[in-house]
């Protein structure tokens, strides 16, 4: 790292002081040192989606193949992997929902050391036809059950939910029926989260609940003053940015961000997305309406995008309240709306913008194996992003965590 | 009234049952009651900030003549009067409010039968010089001060308040350095609109207070259920509705007066204005960056603005949950930015929305002098809306109102 880049990120680094002792605890001098970083405290995450087919061996042959090469492509980079919950596709026939399979994807995603997250728990779109038509009071039992069920099913697997997605939009959503959007309106905003995360805490108290919306106007500051008056807790505020109209820069998110900070509360973007081909129209204003047959990555696209991946993730890492970055697309394969988004292509190659988002998270932000020596009092000391570290003497490992204080780790020789 | 037209206003309308009787109280039958409406309980006010040099005796001459006229035109349709609280004029010298001339102009209003606003108690716009630079907790101190000075020198005068305007952009206004926006951000919007409702409250438990905003989008949505859920006791949520870039229709603005009508608050449509000329550009975002030389009222301009207000008033008065309109301009002359939105002209001749909004304010939607007879048992029947009504028999007058309820009144003969 070059002297302006670490200061940017001073804030994301600590330091260990690692005394290697033998087995009477005596300090060893003039010994050699492994040290390497296991992993990152920042979440780096993406979307899971694409795996659940993989981890529930639901595919063979070529496919089996493509899935898991991209896997490796995942694990490589990625820490956390957001699930899908939409309870219309969770649940679309009521009493039979999704459970056994998202939880063995669950695991499979554990297995490979990446953390889960579930997305979401209430939301007005993508919604089970047959929740359309009853009585609120009615929807209001089932979205609380719903919401019990998911976390407590999953709980120890999965840990952090989006609580409730795009309240602000909730009560007034006009784009397409459903049963939420009435008990949002007649409940109110504010209980309607308070549902949310009530449910949710008493299910699985260790849980990190966010609230999550697209809206970052004043209004998404106003509701959630308004949440936190009410006193409701919520563990982290969520951040959504699909950049399909084009990245808006360092300045203006970074501004976005600050607006946010000023709660306290650690800020997760969510779902970002940036794509690698030609941008939406800036007129469109619900994405979901912009339909097209084709949209190719192209040559220049993924230039650009491959840039501002890396600018994005400099900046946002930067920021000090956040605390997580999801990107929202592994693959161009399957991508939300058709758009080129994806860090590699349909074909399963990486595009630039994986290999700048690599660079950053497995080199200029990552600790590789490094030889150290033990000085007069058997000490070295450690500095580096933080996260999961690792310590090999003679043969002998030691995993320990560099964090926001300094830390002092005894390491057996 | 047609009867589609009584139809739309019925909620607007009650009725009383007068029965005449003698000195010893017996009822008397077959004589003629004159009844007669005298007031409105709908508010229909404007902005009264013209007639402060009238009411204290500093005009003569041509000038005293044209508010003389002025202010016939204004007392013969509006009820109510919003007077200029700003902070940075009311008190441009610290410690020497404008205090005595303001009361001396609600005084005159009152003389006049019109009831008095007064806007606004806090706001981050049109502050005094002097308190730009002073720690934030002075600035709290010195906000709190002002609310109490200016409540209470004008209770018994002045019982309406805008407590607070435009608190959804306050902690975030970008658009000139001032005291209130830090506070509000160090505050936070909801805490710092408990503040100024808690300490007008405090100083006049009778007022209405009225939380007011341009800002109509779900960002005040969200503000208003956050205070709400808080439990900040608010009277009536103000709606500004400056058009000049155009009247947004009748579908538009009820669709709007809906969403805030669900609170099942009193609405005041606080600040509304149509203009008579040429409409200011579509791209303009804040109206005071919009700055032109001259902004003629022309033929054509006049012809809309006469249909449009005609349009505006009569969907929000059929609207049950709005309780007020104020239009804001009485005179072209000296009107806010320069626009041509007076229902007068420059030169004291009314323009044709004077006459629209005449016709419905004290005609359509008004008893004039209608001679009854009373039945068999002494009675009649009066209907018409809600306000201050007086009948007379034999030379004697007697005042009632008709409200909500249907009411029965005794009229001495």
């Amino acid at each position: 790292m070059h002297g302006a880049q670490q200061q940017a990120v001073a804030h994301r680094t600590g330091t260990a002081t690692l005394t290697v002792v033998d087995r009477d605890g005596a300090p060893v001098p003039d010994v050699d040192v492994t040290v390497e970083q296991t992993g990152h405290a920042f979440g780096f995450g993406n979307i899971g989606f694409d795996f659940v087919g993989l981890a529930n061996d639901e595919v063979d042959g070529d496919e089996r193949d493509r899935l898991e090469r991209l896997a490796d492509l995942y694990t490589d980079v990625f820490t956390t992997a957001t699930l899908p919950f939409y309870w219309g596709r969770f649940e679309p026939e009521r009493g039979a929902p999704d459970t056994v399979r998202l939880q063995a994807t669950a695991r499979w995603f554990r297995d490979r050391g990446v953390a889960l997250k579930g997305h979401p728990l209430v939301w007005h779109t993508v919604q089970p036809d047959w929740l359309l038509g009853l009585p609120l009071d009615e929807v209001e039992r089932l979205q609380r059950e719903r919401i019990r069920r998911e976390v407590g099913d999953f709980a120890g697997l999965v840990d952090t939910w989006d609580a409730i997605n795009e309240v602000v939009i909730m009560p007034v959503f006009a784009n397409g029926d459903n049963a939420i959007t009435p008990l949002a309106r007649a409940k109110g905003r504010i209980p309607t989260i308070r549902m949310a995360f009530e449910e949710a805490r008493a299910t699985n108290p260790h849980a990190t609940l966010l609230l999550n919306d697209f809206d970052l106007s004043s209004a998404y500051e106003c509701l959630i003053e308004g949440v936190l008056e009410a006193g409701v807790q919520i563990d982290a505020i969520g951040l959504q940015t699909h950049m399909h109209q084009g990245y808006r820069g360092e300045e203006a998110m970074l501004a976005m961000v600050d607006r946010f900070a000023r709660y306290g509360l650690p800020l997760h973007l969510t779902e970002t997305s940036l794509v690698s081909g030609d941008l939406m129209p800036a007129d469109v204003v619900d994405l979901n309406d912009h339909q097209v047959d084709s949209w190719p990555s192209t040559p220049e696209g993924e230039a650009r995008q491959a840039d501002e991946v890396e600018r994005h993730y400099r900046s946002l890492v930067g920021h000090p309240a956040v605390e997580a970055v999801t990107y929202w697309g592994i693959t161009d394969a399957g991508a939300w709306l058709g758009a080129p988004i994806g860090l590699v292509h349909a074909d399963g190659t990486p595009k630039p913008s994986y290999e700048a988002l690599r660079r950053l998270v497995k080199d200029e932000w990552w600790t590789g194996p490094t030889v150290l020596r033990t000085d007069e009092r058997g000490q070295v000391r450690v500095h580096g992003f933080r996260g999961g570290y690792r310590a090999a003497v003679r043969g002998t490992a030691t995993d320990f965590a560099i964090g926001r204080q300094a830390t002092e780790v005894a390491v057996t020789a």
